[in-house]
Formats: structure tokens, sequence, C-alpha cells
């Protein structure tokens, strides 16, 4: 290997509220050879999670907070550059947590690696097929355990989990009703979807009538993506016995204030389970999960959106987007070879 | 039956915040013999709890609100003084949920039969072997899920619920730390009930280090009578997986303006679970948990305490006494015959 140099995005202050392009730097360093047992990937894709926020700050999280000075935590995909394990070989693709980084050096037993020929964009495995999929997947069927004929609630609805989230829940004969931040997003989501309505929330007013008249039967399972006024309204409308499933809150993430829930009390007068996930808690399960979310997408039960951006000099304006809405599906940045 | 008059404490107005003298007023009104089908019994004990403050608001809950004018709804305890149904005689002992005040007429399916000759004072129907016992009983091993070795908190330890909740998580073989408001109620949590630690939550200071420190291994199970602050503070201390067990909010039921709960999103870092439950989710499961809570109370592994006041008269000064901490034990009216 030449003497190359990886140019990293790395974390340089703690956002307190939105991040600011302050708060992530850019520098090249020396790419150091591979040590023993590891493997240097030179990435081709970085997924852009609205999870890496919480990542950012220095609060108790299901994983460790990014260090100052490291680069920006990701899910990536890459090819092998060097090799100093006999697993990989030069040329191999495979998927790690890496970071916002040209290249990423990690020991070989964290990496998963990928099949280029199977005729799946190696994208997906970020997304439908990746920890995205997975989210909406278990998160649905595992926290909200929807049963046919029950009203299922989606927030972010036209996100890259939401919108698995959807699809999901019609396949399980629910009724599903979803929450979007345009008139665009809607239509694609009642059109394109199958959802059997959407509201959008810039412009519907109040949220809990909104939201009564779109679920005229009452909130059996609502999947939370957003938190804050959005959660506390659909907590009034919830049924006895109704499952919140919470796999984020992406309004409430740069918000060092929180709104109060005033309708948290509905826990007890509905007798409601609010239950927080990470994909992490059916790790054991990722084989059947992805298993499936292939064969729905192979059958074109399920549809999906990338919003891919190329160039690893994009990815903070780019991140940036997912908490202002204008991304449309899954946010994912490309470098190409 | 002679003329008789029903004096009756009733809801003139509802309460914001905590409740007044003025929310609530008395009346005598002549007593009608009972219609077709109807009991009329006089009370005799009159059940005060946290749940009533609830049923004073206008607002959506697991049973109707009191109407204004009705007298306060409470579970009673009296003996039938006039009957126009099959299945009960004049002197039978029954319980109902009736209200604050000597007489109560209902349908007679609505009444439970008590045996006044089996050897437990018709109090503790009310109170260990009741609702309370009940709500402890399903609360902590239905929505709780305790295992052995488990670290168990709960908030309100010294009153009706907590003091339960507690011994039976210590029969769980769980370490168990109570939260109460007197150095009084922390000694008889620790010496008499077999608590593990308690903290006096008046004088601790930051709520947040006191649990660490009492639970030095991380809460489990958290069973939550107050809400608030404590919530809050117990959110941060919660180990992955654990279960927070809400059986009712006394420290914001009279808060028009809710505390944010700043570490609620504790719930996804540390995949938590927060699950509401009134005793009525648990009604088919009844017998069985008043068989098996009067057991360990007739072996003597059930320690209780009841603070009964005499008097009608004295209804509304002792239901206020729940919100400022000052009762011990299990409140009860007696109105002697």
């Amino acid at each position: 290997m030449t003497e190359l140099t990886n140019r990293q995005y790395f974390l340089a202050s703690r956002p307190v509220g939105e991040p600011t392009p302050d708060n992530v730097a850019c520098r090249d360093v020396p790419l150091a050879p591979p040590g023993e047992g590891e493997v240097t990937i030179r990435n081709l894709y970085i997924s852009l999670d609205p999870a890496i926020r919480g990542w950012m700050s220095d609060a108790p999280n299901y994983i460790e907070p990014i260090t100052l000075g490291d680069a920006v935590r990701s899910s990536v995909i890459g090819r092998v550059v060097a090799s100093n394990s006999p697993d990989f070989a030069v040329g191999d693709v495979a998927m790690v947590m890496g970071g916002w980084e040209q290249y990423t050096t990690v020991p070989a037993g964290m990496l998963n690696k990928l099949d280029e020929n199977a005729g799946i964009p190696l994208s997906l495995f970020l997304g439908v097929l990746g920890p995205t999929g997975l989210t909406a997947y278990f998160g649905l069927l595992e926290v909200g355990q929807p049963k046919a004929g029950e009203t299922v609630l989606v927030s972010a609805a036209a996100g890259a989990v939401g919108s698995i989230v959807g699809q999901i829940a019609k396949m399980q004969g629910c009724r599903v009703v979803g929450m979007a931040g345009s008139e665009d997003k809607c239509r694609w989501l009642t059109e394109d979807l199958g959802f059997d309505a959407a509201i959008n929330y810039r412009t519907c007013g109040d949220y809990r009538a909104a939201i009564s008249e779109a679920c005229p039967d009452g909130v059996d399972v609502y999947f939370d993506n957003v938190g804050g006024e959005i959660l506390d309204a659909a907590l009034a409308c919830l049924n006895r016995y109704a499952r919140v499933a919470v796999c984020g809150w992406i309004s409430t993430y740069n918000e060092s204030e929180l709104p109060p829930l005033a309708n948290l009390w509905q826990l007890v007068a509905r007798s409601v389970t609010i239950r927080g996930f990470v994909i992490l808690d059916y790790l054991d399960r990722f084989p059947e999960g992805i298993a499936q979310l292939a064969e729905w997408v192979m059958a074109g039960k399920l549809q999906f959106r990338e919003d891919v951006v190329d160039g690893l000099d994009n990815v903070l304006p780019t991140f940036l987007r997912l908490f202002d809405g204008s991304n449309s599906g899954k946010l994912v940045i490309r470098i190409p070879e």
C-alpha cells in the first residue's frame, strides 16, 4: 500500500441543541497499515441516521458516546484495501460500525462480509435490509404487537424507518395512518405505499384533533420516531392496552429543554405500555429479520426510497437534513470508487 | 324503614391543583327506599385512596369522572338496611364502589357480600385484602416481573400500596429499596418490613445520587406511585430491560403544569418498558390475588398499617392528608354503628 491519507470528519465539540458545522471538523491524517488481525476498508457508503445525534451527546445511551476527536460514528460499507487477517482478502466488501472517513480500520471480527454479486445493491444493507429495516421489523412486530384490525399510527412515516413500519403493518391487516411533513410525502404514503390515511403535521393544525379524525377507532399501536408534541397528542388518542414503540425522538434530540408530556397520564388511564428498544435487543434474530425483509423486497411487497448523496465532503450538511425533514428516504453518502 | 336522611359529601366543583374544602360540599337528603332489584347499605367503612383525586377531574380516565353534584366516589363496606333483591337480606355486609355518604343504594349485582364472621377485620377488604393489596400484587408481579437477585425500587414505600409491594418483592428474593418521607417511615421499612435500604426523600438531597447510592447495581424494577421528579431521577438509574410499573402519580395529580421528564430518553437508551395499569386489568384473577394475600397475612409474612379515622364528617380533611404525606398506612373512614 502506497502512502495514503485518510480524510476524517471528527467530533470537535458536543452539540447543544441542533448540531452545527462547528461541532464537526475535517482533517487529513496519514493512513497507518492495519495491525495484527485488523483490516482496512475504503468506504463506499456511509449511513446517516438520527441515532448519530444521540451518540454525539455525553449522556448515557445504549452504546458509548462518540469520543471527542474521533471520526463521527456511522454504519459503513467498504472494500478491503489492506488485510492483516486470513478471513478477508483485498477486494472483499464488508459492513461495519465505522465513521465519517475515507478509510476505516477495525479488527476482522467486527466486519460483516457482503456478497456484491448477489444482485442486491450494496446500499440496501444500510437501509431496508440493514439497521433501518430491522428497526421497523422488530419495533413494529415485537414491541408494537399489532393484531389484524387494529389501528397503527406512525410518525415520521415517510422516513426510512416509518415507511417500512407502515407497509409491514398493512401486511398484518391493520389500518395504518402516517404522519409526514409535506403533501408530497403524504401522497406517497397513501397512493404508493397503501397507507389508509396520512396527516401533514405541518398544516393539520391541532395534532390531537387530526389524529382522532384519521383514527376514528382510536390508536392501538403508536410507532414513535419523533417524541415531543406529536407523542403527547398521540398519547391522548390511545385505546386501552395500546402499545407505544419508541425507537428515537428526533424532535427532542436537539432540545435542551424538553416539553412536558401533559398526556403521559394516559399510561395509567388506558393501561398503556411504552417500550423503548434498539435493534441490538434482537441481535440473535437478525438473520430471520433480514431474510423476511429480503423476501418482501424481492416480491415487490416492500417499497423503499433512498436519498443518496455523492461525496464524503457533503456528509455534515447531508446529516443536518435529517433534522429539517428535507430528506426523502434513507440518507446515504456514496463515495464513488 | 322509617324516614331517614342521607348525609352526603358531594363534588361541588372540580379541583385545579390540590383539592380544597370548596370542591366538596355537604348536604342531607331524604333517603329513598331501594328500587326494584336494588339494595341500600348503611356504610361502615369508606376507603380513601389517591385514585379518587383522578376521578375528580374531567379528564379521560379508566373509569368515568365523578359527575358534579354526585357523592364523591369511594370503595365502601356497609350493612344492608333495606333490600329489594332476593340475594341480600337486612343485616348482610357487603362491599361496593359507593360514595362519601351514610347510605349507598345500588343494584344488588354490584355488591360483593363479605363474611363478617370469618375472623378477618372488615376494613382489611378495603386495604391489604382489597384494591390496595391487589394493586401491589398484580402491579409488582405482572407488570414489574421481578426476578430473584434483581433490585426493586418503590416510591411512597411506606404508603398502603408501596409497603406491600416491597414485602412481596422481598419474598421474590429481590433487593428492595424504598423511598419515604420521614425518618420514622424509613425505619419502619428497614427494621420492621425487611427493606434492604430506605431513602428519606425529604432530606436526601439529590434524588438521583441517593438512588444510585442505595442501588449500587442499578434498578431493574421501579414501582412508581408518585411520578414527577422522583420518576425522572429513577429513570436515570435504570438497568437495561428495566420495567417501570405505574399505578398513579400522586405528585402530579395536583399539578396543572407538569414538570418535564428530562430522563425519559432512557427508555430507548436502556430498552425500558413503562407500563401503566389498574387492577381492573386483572379482574378475572382477583380471587387468586386475594387468596394469596390472605395466606401471607395469616402466616405473618405481610405486615400492614391502617390509619382509621372515625366519623363521616372527617372525610374531606382526612382525604387531603394523602397529599401531604402525613398518613401512615391505609386511610379508612369508620362510621361506627
